[in-house]
């Protein structure tokens, strides 16, 4: 678990079953911290546990309270979800933003709660009071309908992938034993490939080849080749110079 | 609708329920082009119908495909989405760096789509053969367990992002007759309270005011107050001196 993970506070929460599956979506994105306040079906609830399937830890582990205050006491910035903008004075960010913000705040050892509403209604006006911002995610104007754990998500995702280690931009699968052709290995199969498409015949113009010959190593080179995939290509070739040789012998 | 936007492909999805979901988790983030192979309970699908709601009009225009290569045909540019990195020689991107990706090429007329698998195992490698990258979200290692709304919907949600207009950083809910406080109010607001301040003896020392007098400007200088909102400290810092009178007179 994440360090000064934000808790997530589900207030009046309706179905069990949507409470699984934030403990789910939570996990997911490495939040653990489930407080609850006045869950309509009561707590515990068999519903919520058989929806968490794998995130069963996140609701053993999850704390009840009777008002929104309580769930929030021991926390230092507050963050309220809403799907539309309500008509209060605060400021607004996107769960991009937020995940940002609590990403600097955690740091300085700043504990950070997100206060999600009810599945029907959302939050209260009093819950959004208590927060130093709301947050909205910039979904589709005219078709905005996430349930509770989707939204939970959105936001515990961008909270994860904020403080993820860089992805390598364009990095490759090569693992194990598979390793990326050195330049050595790929000028010899471009050597290859060239020799035969010389002794077939390909290059109709010595002007031309050049430029042909370039764009085929660009071709190949774009493919950044393992050295496996460098051999099967030699195979390639050589399987096709031979019929070629064959057909020339019929 | 957003123009260009990728088509959303399930290969060999289970449950009807799942589509639907599929399907509002879409409309979401203003995608509309479904596309199903080999759905197994067939297709159409009641349960996909109750499941979508409101994003009705994308069940009603998924088109069905026999093979994943036909699903594909008509795009320039495809994306195969897994819950692991698997053992294939393929750039592989976070969600962030497809949605990126996809916005550059939709912008050149190149047509996207995103392959999701099965909901228990995912893509088979010959779907992902055909797909021009490999997408993963960087979850939590310890527990990657989205369903398949949840996938589309972090993918989706992504490429929604990635077009939105910039979203300004500390935007305020000020709206309708609601603006905020000029500063000529404010300063206003600043005399009354610092007034009344002085007439009750709240600074005990004048070497202390000036700095107790800033500190007090910042509180209320950093709450960015509305105009309205003056007016109701106005109204406090009255109140409180009427009750204060009164007991110096009782």
């Amino acid at each position: 678990m994440d360090g000064g993970a934000p808790a997530i506070v589900l207030v009046d929460p309706q179905l069990g079953e949507n409470i699984g599956m934030v403990a789910r979506a939570m996990l997911n994105c490495g939040l653990s911290d489930l407080r609850l306040v006045r869950p309509r079906d009561g707590w515990p609830n068999p519903a919520a546990i058989s929806a968490a399937s794998g995130a069963l830890a996140v609701i053993e582990n999850a704390r009840l309270f009777e008002t929104t205050g309580e769930a929030v006491a021991d926390l230092h910035a507050v963050y309220a979800t809403t799907a539309r903008p309500r008509g209060m004075n605060k400021r607004v960010l996107t769960p991009r933003m937020a995940a940002a913000e609590m990403r600097v705040q955690t740091t300085a050892g700043t504990r950070c709660g997100i206060l999600f509403g009810k599945e029907s209604k959302g939050l209260h006006n009093d819950d959004i009071a208590l927060a130093d911002a709301v947050v909205n995610a910039p979904l589709n104007p005219a078709f905005c309908s996430l349930n509770l754990a989707q939204g939970v998500l959105l936001v515990g995702y961008e909270w994860h992938v904020a403080g993820a280690p860089a992805f390598e931009p364009s990095a490759f699968l090569t693992r194990g034993t598979r390793r990326l052709a050195t330049k050595e290995e790929l000028l010899g199969f471009f050597d290859h490939i060239e020799r035969e498409l010389d002794a077939c015949g390909f290059f109709t113009s010595a002007d031309k080849r050049p430029r042909m010959v370039r764009n085929l190593r660009n071709i190949f080179q774009r493919s950044q080749l393992t050295e496996q995939e460098v051999r099967t290509l030699r195979g390639v070739v050589a399987g096709l110079t031979r019929a070629w040789m064959k057909r020339k012998r019929a």
